[in-house]
């Protein structure tokens, strides 16, 4: 049976678990589930997900949410996807497994909450929202400073001094490219000065 | 060598770490990083943790950070820890995770929170906010309502209908212990109505 993903191109954390499936060769049935047509609330959608947020995946009759969980799964349930995605090595993985957990209260926290309160407020009906917008671009700041000179600093193309991918990176990256929906400027100012985050998404 | 822990009590992912090492006769050493004195700020800390945060820990040389991605560390590097506090199974593990991704942005970012904003703000030289203690407070009892209806909704003493405790129980439960620090009054409004989590933290 195929796996289903059920998404919104439009969340960070569904394209993350869409692009690892395509990277690695897994077949999947992509259910969109239209967040603007706010369909993740519909009964149907909470049998899959209680929380009512995507992604979700149903895996034969597995079903699973929180895109980071989903990652790690499927990196282990698959055969044949490389091991530098999610390493079996108990110390590699730790670490992949602490920037998976700092992104949620931090980059995650800062990218979503800035968006949302200056862009996408209007779009589910809602006011922009300044003060919000200036606490999470404090949080988004100081997260992108903590990638360049934490998790970017050591030699290596990716996160963690890695000469390849994990699903850390992947998370991540989805997240910072959030920030095109800005404008141009706005987007600059924002993550101009983090030279090696730039380079970083480009790889 | 002794696995050291980096913790101050006075948080709630520090307990968490110290109550798993001590359920499962780890030896450790613990080293106080004092909160409130700003400890965790100090040039010696941040080469153990560049984030500034607890809890962290040093096993041998390997650095680690992060109270999730410690607890899955520890329940795999040391021999004999129980299979339930974080199951071998690929998808008894996945639920887990599932679990414990989602405490970053609902319960935990709810009890911090609102917490910070009711009581603890003073004792860091801030005011207390009571714009951002409501809408941590609604982040709060929508994650009280999802865990007595979701997470707990099976048979089962703990978390997911399991008989036996995770590290999400430890987790979630060591969050929700932080609730005594509210007024008698204001605890029993919070998280009276939800019968089924009470009795949960009382396993």
């Amino acid at each position: 049976m195929t796996l289903k993903l059920y998404v919104d191109r439009m969340s960070q954390p569904s394209r993350a678990v869409i692009i690892f499936c395509k990277l690695n060769g897994i077949d999947f049935e992509e259910i969109h589930i239209n967040l603007s047509k706010r369909q993740q609330l519909s009964p149907e959608f909470k049998e899959i997900n209680p929380m009512k947020q995507v992604p979700a995946i149903m895996d034969g009759r597995f079903k699973l949410f929180e895109s980071h969980a989903i990652l790690r799964y499927l990196a282990c349930a698959f055969p044949g996807i490389a091991d530098h995605w999610y390493p079996a090595d108990l110390y590699k993985r730790a670490k992949v497994d602490s920037v998976l957990d700092w992104h949620h209260s931090n980059l995650r926290r800062g990218t979503a909450g800035y968006i949302f309160n200056t862009v996408l407020a209007p779009a589910f009906g809602l006011p922009l929202n300044p003060q919000a917008a200036a606490e999470a671009k404090k949080v988004l700041l100081a997260s992108l400073a903590n990638i360049e000179s934490v998790w970017l600093q050591r030699k290596g193309r990716f996160l963690l001094g890695s000469g390849q991918p994990s699903i850390a990176d992947l998370s991540l990256v989805c997240e910072l490219i959030e920030l095109e929906i800005l404008d141009e400027k706005d987007r600059e100012r924002i993550i101009g000065p983090y030279k090696r985050v730039l380079k970083w998404i480009d790889d």
